[in-house]
């Protein structure tokens, strides 16, 4: 057994953040914005996300305000749901994804379009000022966009992080032009780590 | 809403496969370690990874027939656990983590580990023959390779992921060295994605 192997917890956060803080460009945050940078950095493994992270100034904040006040947290996938750690909710915000909810199979067929796409419509009377987190599908994304354009009511923030060849790209950079608050990663590059990892940036700086 | 939106999935599906087998370097890989460096990209949008993707020779067709043959699929994360598309294992294969086993909390606690690594120890009667995945912690990777070296039964195969800065790149050389049958990407990245893709890859070659 390798002797200079660190298992403790809090000395591998430490050491993980102490590295990132080092090699990470992190010089365009402040606040809830610069741990969500670190956080997304450490949940993928690279300092180089940091530098192309895009957002809309104000809209951590607006994301950790939303979430102090009990506002739920919509995903697009159960692995984002389970990325999140609820021990650092500060309000037992409900975690809401209704990938496997019967309505999203029907309505996926219906529409001929994805079941993350579908879900998202199922999202309509609890969008208002909630805190949505995409990490995996373009479509999803999209559909949301389309949603609040015919006037479903604008959540406080969105995490944009679909990943992928077909879309992903795309979404977010509509993401980007739509005046909406978010925080994304344009380009392929994404992924229910990352998006559950800046909702969890986002908890604990709103405790 | 705009027109040029794809959104039937067997066509997102279809054109992110030709977009990867085009764009990643797939020239070292044939059969099921093909199927695998395609649903690993796929997972997490770069295709360079392909080209780093380390794999002992037979390890992804052993992890193939230990599917088929009902093994169980041991991971290290929920995130890992919520990957892996069910319909997709071959033979109702059980998908196990323990990390939320009140075992585990207290066994990191007693060692002074990660609950990662503790909840690998729990592990010891399923290893025989298993599918191990490991998304997430590097202390889970290095205590699953104590515990074989201090005699317990190897799986049939382990697929190496864990990523970050403090351990991950360690954790996966010593898989490698280990000749142990394994699937890794080494360096810093990595991610419980990409380990359920793997996971997803196999299982669809196993049917």
């Amino acid at each position: 057994r390798p002797g200079d192997v660190i298992r403790d917890p809090a000395e591998i956060y430490r050491q993980s953040f102490a590295i990132i803080r080092r090699e990470a460009d992190l010089g365009r945050f402040s606040g809830p914005m610069e741990e969500l940078a670190v956080r997304v950095v450490h949940a993928c493994g690279m300092p180089d996300v940091a530098a192309t992270l895009s957002f809309r100034p104000g809209a951590a904040e607006a994301g950790c305000r939303a979430l102090a006040e009990g506002k739920p947290i919509l995903v697009d996938a159960q692995m984002v749901a389970h990325g999140i750690i609820r021990r650092r909710l500060p309000a037992l915000n409900p975690v809401i994804c209704l990938l496997d909810d019967p309505r999203a199979f029907d309505l996926a067929e219906k529409c001929g379009t994805t079941r993350s796409a579908a879900a998202v419509r199922l999202w309509a009377d609890r969008l208002d000022g909630a805190v949505v987190a995409i990490g995996n599908a373009p479509t999803a994304l999209f559909e949301l966009l389309a949603m609040i354009a015919e006037g479903a009511p604008p959540p406080a923030l969105i995490l944009g992080f679909p990943v992928g060849f077909v879309g992903a790209a795309e979404s977010k950079d509509a993401l980007i032009a739509s005046g909406l608050p978010f925080v994304a990663l344009p380009g392929r590059r994404g992924g229910s780590a990352m998006a559950a990892a800046a909702v969890n940036a986002l908890a604990g700086e709103a405790k």
